[in-house]
């Protein structure tokens, strides 16, 4: 039905309900966008669970969702780079456009952002949805809407194997199996990484894992001794990562980031943890491993769009479980669950 | 035999000779190298038939080949990287180690650099040869002698992507399809470009490199309009690239690298030609497109190696003609024919 | 009178009149601003004389003028980094804000840049105008608005010295003592440049180049050998220069930023001059001398107020001449007469 | 007397002898060297107090000092970049010139460094030394000897501001007043940082800091609130700072980087201190404020030198104490004093 916008908002602590709201109407620089699918995000399922991520809160109703895609439907009367009936990707913040950052290209650090489902903004996990226009990447044919959503953590991956500056010849270390970090593997192989050795808690994301392009895969235990995984670790690689991507954010990984990154190389930090750790971080210091962090991504969609377009890398194996928008409560349930075979759940709003 | 060390001398213009030369003994820090592969390169031929390049003169008799391998079969006291038995790629160029180009890691620059066959430096087309150890990389298993010759080239051309700073998403002009554009372009495609399109005047040059993975290429004619090849590449690419190759040195060449490199690209000339060139300069220079030149190589071996240890890229199909050592004039004649079919000439020296 | 707005209006070839134009109202993010002071610019001069430069042709009346500053009098509603009575400089060029080129940091690149005084863009040298707010800059108390039109240029001489990667220790070789060239040692100097030698083909400029901080200065005459002229810059700086800063354009200083620089070193090109030049391009890629070309600015009129806010150089002696708006016909004569004591002249548009 | 080599040996905690010991014969790549100048680091001090640093553990008697110059008076026969009687300062580190990371212009890296009183290789407190000749780099007539003994933490505030990327513009916060401090808010400066302030708990340091150019200083007690420092900083600074160099080790320190620089900013640590510190990673990450450790420095002595040649700035104020070689065992004294008016000892050896 023409008037149909279904909408998935979160009132508050596990408390997502269905609901319609009206459909917007594009402004001069936007498109309509008829949403397709829409991926659920950890952050996502922390803002459902503990209501807010650090300093940002859920004070009042908020629409959930921001990895996705959808068919433009309409277009702002300014908009040249679409026209109705592309099937897009939807990078989800938009920025100020006028300040340092965004002049300098940095713009994922603007303080101005506006960014789907983060609280007060809210997200696309709806029918219909408006956005900028050159925030929207037209997919060739050969990339499917539901891949299309996955191009947001998928420019996570790139941007953190940018920031680790990976290329030929590079051994790498990831740690953490979930989306960002078996993302990552996909990228970090694509850009010519000669050895991917990936860390985790369950052994089914480290079979993913290989059967994704790993090199080696080394199963740990909360319990294991810090020196004894960082032997194992040297053993798989065959020497110490030139690169090490962090993708868990648990105080025990960034240690190990640090200590088994070789000297001169980098420790890319993507996972969020606690707020505060406890480092070795004169070893990085004498050693000059350079710390950098990853926050979400900028310029990335369209390399992470070529990876598809170009069928170097296939992330459709992360697409564990499909629901329907109607059934959201139940996909975020799933994704709450923490079962070991749920990678990636998308849903699918028309 | 064992004092057997034949040796490829050139003794002038199309004047090389095969003979006996005292096999050297290694000094501390260098090993003693029973030649197995030498490749010849386009510059060998050049010194053979103007008995020059540039500034370089065959002022006397020098020993010919540098693209080489071997097996160690006796080590300098100090030498602690290899053994005796291993097999070798061969760094042609030992540079003096204490000038700021060499602590600088540019050691390429190096204006005291010993670099086999460059006049009056010996070349290694023979039996046995001595070099510094750490200039030697041993091979892996499964990397063939043949192979570890091949290294030489293959570092060039890791060297000019590195020097275009080409990842994923690039979209790469190549231009000539010699073993340099060849191996070039296989390492583009390494490092994730998304696009490569390769220029030549021969088309069975071009079916190779489609065969080693060129996404498209395009046959030209010295004929052709400048203004019609650009449209052309355009429409190939796709778009503008944003990193050429020149791996040819013709001025036409040169000219469309600055021409077609989209605004803000690099165009990285590898290839040598005349010393005087007619270029627009004024285009790249309003387009800020970076022009940077690529002389051999600094710290690339490695890399190289490691896409061929890692099976990234196969250079085996380059290897079009074998000769055994004793066949080295025949092989040189071959090399000087400009046949179409002759891609790379490996030599065989034992 | 407030509805004065006298504006320098070209109208042909050597034809620039006087005319009252309407006063434009700022839109949501723009400033109306009461033009203090426009500088003469060599294109502004070049595109009276030839009525284009490149492919840029002055086809229909166009108002003149880009290097300015002034005084904001109104603000649009959406403005919130300035206030009425600031003083600003402004930085000519509005890029559009979503290609690649600005997503990226690289605005300059920008194809749809609209830029003052650029066909069929409008300049500024009027008494009011409307520019966007975010690309004008507050001056500080101790910045006058004739030091703030100079930040145009200046910026040009950061975006310069950026590009070659000044920094401590550079030995520093500039081409040309105009405007860009002096401003471009300015900040070479305040980057930390160890040795800084200029040339020029006229003693005066040279004169003003000392008094500004040049370490050495050669005047050279056009009929002075390369070879010459190339071991007499190696004398004055001691060495082969690190960088060259081309702000000449000629063919002869083109050749000589590429001999002159040392291996490894950076050949900037700032210098507007022939479509097609002859240079000895093989010398640079034999020696990895970096060509890089210098188009207008992105992201240095910060760095460029900064150095004069805290007086870090001085720019105040370039202005060598002064015009009131209603002598602006004067003004271009003096600019077009050649004299050698002309640097900068600057027209108080109030 | 020819034959007196006075030397200062280290034999154990708090236990400093002056022995007389053989005068070396330089090698062919070396000089023999006749001690000037040997500054005192709190690296000397620490092996003193402490016998150890980390797992450098002094278990013989070690010849202490190694921040120093001297004047040439023999010659190994390769040496040809400087002569008998030149006045030198030496780069205390020779590293191996074969690993990946010497090749690459790394360094300070290599694994087989040896560095001058590190244990277990000795120092250069003495009146005769030989060294490798590449890391001495001979001295301008118009910088002194005790300036040369000073390019050694130069260097480290050069390699410091280096790997901050500091540049015009750049506002710089340094924690930390002492000799390490003090120089790289000289370098910042001579790289053209458009402000700088620097926090220390002493306020003479922060006089001296004041005199040799610091735009601010802040006194800060050991019981200030994290936030107070901050807001202060801030205050000082006028914005958040770009760059930030910990040049003091302390785990409050360490926070004050990570906290107080600007997203997309850079802190670099310096000061050595615990093993582990607890931090705020979290914050680091989702600004994307890199962290980067200095160890030493790599190719910085040129251009540490090239500033005191070009007098752009002036080290000799950190000069406090100066004592005979005889004296040696006081000046250690005074150095563990920790009297506030100490900056900079140094030791004359002739």
């Amino acid at each position: 039905m023409a008037n149909d916008n279904l909408t998935a908002i979160l009132y508050g602590i596990n408390d997502i309900r269905l609901e319609q709201t009206p459909i917007e109407e594009p402004d001069q620089d936007e498109v309509l966008i008829k949403m397709a699918c829409v991926g659920i995000c950890g952050s996502d399922v922390h803002y459902l669970v503990n209501g807010r991520i650090g300093d940002f809160v859920v004070r009042k109703p908020m629409i959930i969702g921001h990895e996705s895609s959808g068919v433009v439907v309409k277009l702002g009367k300014n908009v040249k780079n679409l026209k109705v009936g592309d099937r897009v990707a939807i990078e989800p913040g938009v920025s100020c456009r006028t300040c340092k950052f965004c002049k300098e290209g940095r713009y994922n650090l603007c303080k101005d952002m506006v960014f789907c489902a983060t609280p007060p903004v809210h997200g696309n996990l709806r029918r219909f949805y408006k956005h900028a226009a050159d925030f929207c990447f037209k997919l060739p044919d050969n990339v499917t809407l539901a891949e299309g959503a996955l191009l947001e953590p998928l420019s996570v991956g790139v941007h953190a194997c940018k920031r680790a500056n990976i290329g030929i010849g590079s051994k790498v270390l990831i740690l953490g199996a979930g989306p960002i970090g078996l993302l990552s593997l996909l990228v970090a192989k694509a850009m010519g990484a000669s050895k991917i050795v990936i860390i985790d808690l369950t052994q089914s994301r480290l079979n993913l894992a290989k059967k994704l392009g790993a090199d080696a895969t080394l199963l740990v235990k909360k319990e294991d001794a810090e020196s004894d995984i960082l032997k194992r670790i040297i053993e798989l690689v065959g020497e110490e990562p030139d690169k090490t991507i962090d993708a868990c954010g648990a105080q025990s990984m960034i240690r190990l980031a640090i200590l088994a990154t070789r000297s001169g190389g980098v420790a890319v930090l993507v996972g969020m943890g606690a707020p505060e750790v406890q480092v070795p971080l004169m070893n990085a210091l004498v050693r000059e491993v350079d710390i950098r962090g990853v926050f979400r991504y900028a310029n990335d969609y369209p390399d992470a769009l070529n990876l598809l377009a170009t069928e170097k890398i296939d992330v459709k194996p992360l697409i564990t479980h499909n629901y329907k928008l109607e059934d959201t409560v139940q996909a975020f349930e799933t994704s709450k669950s923490g079962q070991a075979d749920v990678v990636k759940i998308m849903i699918h709003c028309n």
